[in-house]
């Protein structure tokens, strides 16, 4: 018999239909012993009664995957009106079960899924991550991370982004020659791509506008709740543009988009998470550099800003501005890397932005060098070598645009708007200082 | 001024604008220069007759970026029957131009972007990706390796499945112990994944469908048309399955949604390239590996098909059937990895099948064993020790689902549709055996 899903069964209401799903609790009673069947849309409740059937029940174990083939009916506490058509799926329940194991009876794991929340550790979770994962809160962050990203993507899709795929085994290191992961590439040194920072800018050079959702790797020698040594970063740049405010102009219309997508499809693990999705202003304010300082009560020579500092400043935002969002433009030259545009007006300080996001950076962006003399200098200026950068550089030699972009982390997207204290509750299987495994 | 796209012009005929772009071309003729211009939608004729101008057009090199200012005019040679509001692009130019560079005179490429086709060898154009990516031929793939990615990502959305991210650096390889990148993991072994498919089994413990589009890494030392030391895997893994037919059943729809979406977001792209798109058939051709190999001629004791004899099994699903697509299903278990299920009626042979595409191999898939203490069998029965394999493993004591997936090679893909011969061809910065760079 063709399997249904558990929220379909209340347009069954009086058939015999087929479920399936993991044993995620079983409730023995004198009488009647209740079998609640956990699938990807909802749980079941399966009501036994006959001696045999119950006996089977008893010695099923949590997380055993079974089928149930049984009868669908009105639960006994609904109400008259429910059966007009609006049936829920707590409404009704499975009677007459028939039983079939589809695996050897499970281990029951090391803490109890069907608690409303999971009692383990964040270590014991993640030590067991397939499991831990299967719980609705833990499951419910990956929902809304999914959404995030297909939200990204619509939106830059609809303004003729294109999608590109870039390498993530490199010859020289991306951003600087620190936390950088070295392999084995055939007998020569080689580094995992610490972002795609040189190839969506290259590959301006073909489309104009370019995305890429993909893993970045770095060596983060900080054990932390916001730093992984493998996370995902959603990555656009697009070309012709004037300056940095018409990249932070795309980046507030992706922020909405990814927003209003997780809405629309990732409703119901909002709701499990009782998470709330903020709304984005039709201007995000913008501070430049020197003012945050000012707001933020630091010296005026702090040449970047604190944890403390952008937390400050997120409390200024949603204060004066009602914004859960705040920029903050014009961040010193020397804090920001090479390929970082100046401000023609005042060259100390960087044509690049940050996107702080309830109290800490979630977004940083720019615009970038398009000249290949500009780029000869800055790597002059800072004394780096050119060698490293010479199959990047030589892009610039042959017609670049002006051109910006910026770079989300989707976990700490994920983690600040469900409120989650550490990345790791919201990846499914993190990577960092500590953890190689699962 | 705003600037507008090369496509947009025939919408302003006789207004003054501003294009941007590259230099694609110039004209010098007696008493009339053409400057071709070449954004993200196509070229722009610019036509200049003003001296000072001309003077300036005459130092442009090929594949300078500039602006152009100038008004919008129906060409000279354009039939009065196009004026009445379905004027092409190629049906008006700029004339009265001023031309603003927007960045130094680029230094022209090592070959021409403006001729129909790149005469370059292929390792000239990839020695000098970030140009030559530029030329038509070249980006057209890529726009339709987009196009692919967005319709696998459509056809999944819509059947449930759920978009996960996994880990590219793992503690012990997946697929074998051959062909692996091996890195420095904080003073640790680890290996770069070849593939997402220990991560796609869990998870479809979490929520019953998912998919992951990502790079896999390969230390292939073979130096083939086919093959990539990094290549993007389109990989899907969905549960409660009965066997691998379902699977197939998945695929079949996931592969017409790829290229539904190819025909409908790149249609320039397929024109560009003179690409027909096939038609999957509702029912693609399916041969048991034993009819397989007497079909392609093969010794009945052959293990496994070589690629001569794939070829031989498209060409017969074309003749018999008008297929560009034909399965071959139960491959011999000892060909399989070790998470390959059984045929139950023939345990020599699998549930397991690929997909043969135009002479090659594009699709690997099948049902996987779902029991704990089969896996333990399956690696003992291989020499293997459980070990390695103990964090992936542990998932299957807690309740799994019969399940089953399969895996694309985008660039395989592309390669085959477009009719490139070479996946480098369609790839943007390939990575093989001699190339780590651009």
């Amino acid at each position: 018999m063709q399997r249904i899903l558990s929220h379909q069964l209340p347009t069954h209401l009086g058939a015999t239909v087929t479920v399936a799903g993991w044993v995620h609790r079983r409730r023995l009673f004198k009488s009647v012993a209740f079998l609640i069947l956990r699938d990807a849309t909802g749980l079941t409740q399966v009501v036994v009664t006959d001696p045999a059937t119950r006996a089977q029940v008893e010695q099923l174990t949590e997380e055993s995957v079974v089928a149930v083939t049984g009868t669908v009916a009105l639960r006994a506490k609904t109400t008259g009106t429910a059966t007009a058509g609006a049936v829920g799926a707590d409404q009704v329940e499975l009677i007459d079960p028939v039983i079939r194991p589809l695996g050897t009876p499970a281990v029951p794991p090391p803490f109890d899924l069907f608690r409303p929340a999971l009692t383990a550790t964040l270590p014991t979770q993640l030590d067991h991550a397939p499991v831990a994962l299967r719980h609705p809160t833990r499951s419910a962050a990956l929902r809304i991370s999914a959404a995030a990203v297909a939200g990204f993507r619509a939106a830059l899709d609809a303004r003729d982004f294109v999608e590109i795929h870039t390498p993530k085994i490199v010859g020289s290191s991306t951003e600087s020659g620190a936390n950088v992961f070295a392999l084995d590439y055939f007998g020569r040194p080689a580094y995992l791509a610490q972002s795609p920072q040189f190839y969506k800018q290259l590959m301006v050079g073909v489309f104009e506008r370019v995305y890429e959702v993909g893993p970045v790797f770095r060596a983060e020698p900080h054990d932390t709740g916001r730093h992984l040594a493998q996370y995902t970063s959603l990555d656009a740049e697009l070309g012709f543009v004037t300056d940095h405010t018409e990249v932070m102009a795309v980046l507030r219309e992706v922020l909405a988009g990814m927003l209003a997508v997780v809405e629309d499809r990732a409703g119901a693990a909002l709701a499990t998470l009782g998470v709330t999705v903020p709304d984005v202003p039709e201007r995000i304010p913008a501070l430049h550099f020197t003012d945050a300082l000012r707001i933020a009560g630091a010296p005026a020579d702090e040449p970047d800003l604190a944890p403390a500092h952008e937390r400050a400043l997120c409390q200024w935002a949603l204060r004066e501005h009602g914004s859960d969002f705040v920029f903050v433009t014009g961040y010193p030259m020397a804090k920001r890397p090479f390929y970082t545009h100046p401000d023609p007006a005042r060259p100390g300080y960087s044509n690049g932005f940050d996107l702080l996001f309830r109290g800490v950076e979630l977004v940083t962006g720019g615009q970038r060098l398009h000249r290949h003399e500009e780029y000869l200098a800055a790597l002059a200026a800072r004394g780096e070598p050119v060698q490293p950068y010479a199959g990047y550089l030589d892009a610039f030699r042959h017609g670049m645009p002006p051109h910006g972009g910026f770079a989300i982390g989707l976990e700490r997207f994920v983690a600040r708007l469900t409120g989650a204290a550490n990345v790791r509750e919201v990846t499914a299987f993190p990577r960092d200082l500590h953890r190689l495994t699962p």
